[in-house]
């Protein structure tokens, strides 16, 4: 599953009001994107206009896009390239939602019922398609921006992929792990902040650093996103937990605690992830895990990663951009994402 | 389920002796294909790799690439440019296999399992996604070929999602079925002539004929295609036949059968197509239906109308391109349609 949502839908700070704020240098933009995309989805076959009006549904906070922007808006103006990056960036992560939702068996996404659900898994693959193909077609009016575009996608699905091929390896070494959350959640962000820079005359180092920000910023929010999987709220997280141990994927929080036990502690905690895997249910095992968790402080050191990895993404951003309101909406960004109850 | 195979294969002559001959002229330019392919699917990351590796069996005629090629011959050297044009065609022709074939959940292709059949639904969708990405990132290095490229393949999805919203629509139009076999096959035959005789200097005009030879030969290759389904022999077309009906996909023979009958003679073709689209078995009806075609002579007149689109295409080819061992190789295969079984 590929992270989604921001902080503010967990923290005590109301969602809408995190995304005024953050989206408040940029809120003429956003409208740009959004009647952009509205006539993207405008399809003369009466059947794939029914499904992109579904689609449209699911419309989320659009933080890419929003990167696209605020990294423009650090370095210079906003011109058309910016919305058709954006629009490109948005149409690529909705493209792996959709077959991801299929792949998830997920039935609803933000309480409406997923295309699969709905109209059956034909059409939901051959929509993930529809969708890359015109998020590319987009991609060749921006000089430049195709290929990296294109690039981008593909270590996105290498990124998922890898993670399939290591389901259920207990053996995942934490530089694997780090591997597929830069691919399959990371560089996403990146490109947005890079192509943002780009396209208003950053110069390639400053491009370069805002990508760095976004990246990092990608991690962290990936690493928080699955450390919720593992000890989050049901209620506050807004998704059922635990999905990840069930699937056989480990994630920082249990390598970490692979690394903090003796030979014996690790051979036991494997036998429990091993049941997780392969059981139902395995309940007792799961609040083993949990037990362990809290005994060796995993998680107080998860987010002393994160923090670190939050503070190079910061680093980066200010090294290169000079302060002023986009700037500090890309480091409230960032800052967010930590807040989320861990 | 995309159209695949030449004639070839279910014509008295042999496989290989038709393929020797028709890429005659070309054998360099397909050894460099497999050469540039090869380097391709080469993958940094282990488990993509065994993917593409696995996937390689599935090689087929590689049609849509020896377009390219011979529609390049027709005007011109062949270049670089026109190995990396070939290169997506196939690659983009192999990401709609590779969802095909979990769609159809199609066990075997060509003899070897399919990847969701080995490597699972996830693996699948997202090798899928990684084929047209690296299709994509290919075709930015032609100049002016990654927004045909994507606009196709935008195009081709849309064709097959069309058939899918109109399984068992009885009142599908003449007009809506040639619509979707011209999306859903026959234009990624008209781009890789066009670019073929593009990238060797022909003119727009020229390089226009060749698309409307190729996007003509697809539409006659998916009517006769289409036809197999319901009257071809299952030894010699090479796969399971009446899948059309079940899944309740009118194809050309029924339009026209449904034409050629009066209002009674109609209602209760419908019926027979209802009871075949939902039930399982349905042996009776589908008897029916094929004695039907027969009275009604509709297999003759299908191939009169592949016969007149095929002859369109030549018209279309000769008119643009002098005469040579390329061209006659595009008539050849074009001939070819024609000769399988109906």
């Amino acid at each position: 599953m590929n992270a989604e949502g921001l902080a503010a839908e967990e923290s005590p700070i109301g969602r809408s009001q995190v995304l005024a704020h953050l989206y408040g240098p940029i809120a003429g933009d956003m409208e740009k994107l959004r009647e952009y995309l509205v006539a993207e989805f405008k399809s003369a076959e009466p059947y794939v206009h029914e499904l992109l009006e579904h689609l449209s549904q699911f419309r989320g906070k659009q933080i890419r896009p929003a990167c696209v922007f605020l990294a423009g808006r650090c370095f210079g103006e906003i011109r058309t390239d910016h919305v058709r990056c954006a629009a490109v960036v948005e149409l690529i992560h909705t493209a792996t939602l959709v077959h991801d939702d299929l792949l998830d068996q997920a039935d609803v996404r933000r309480r409406v019922e997923t295309i699969h659900t709905r109209y059956g898994d034909r059409a939901s693959i051959l929509l993930g398609d529809i969708i890359y193909a015109r998020g590319f077609v987009i991609s060749t009016e921006v000089e430049g921006a195709a290929r990296l575009l294109a690039e981008c996608t593909r270590e996105i699905c290498i990124g998922e992929i890898m993670q399939v091929g290591n389901a259920g390896n207990l053996e995942l070494t934490l530089q694997q792990y780090e591997e597929i959350i830069h691919r399959k959640t990371a560089i996403l962000y990146g490109l947005s902040c890079k192509l943002g820079a780009m396209l208003s005359g950053a110069s390639p180092e400053q491009a370069d650093a805002l990508e760095r920000y976004g990246n990092r910023m990608g991690e962290a929010f990936q690493i928080i996103d699955d450390s919720l999987d593992l000890v989050g709220d049901p209620e506050l997280v807004g998704k059922s937990l635990g999905t990840d141990l069930g699937n056989g994927k480990l994630t920082l929080p249990v390598l970490m605690l692979r690394e903090a036990l003796d030979q014996s502690g690790r051979d036991h905690l494997l036998q429990l992830l091993k049941t997780c895997h392969e059981s139902e249910d395995a309940a007792k095992e799961r609040q083993e895990i949990a037990h362990l968790l809290a005994e060796h402080r995993i998680m107080e050191q998860v987010k002393e990663r994160a923090r670190a990895v939050i503070q190079d993404a910061l680093d980066s951003l200010r090294a290169a951009a000079d302060p002023g309101p986009a700037r500090q909406r890309l480091e409230d960004l960032a800052e967010y994402i930590l807040q989320r109850e861990l």
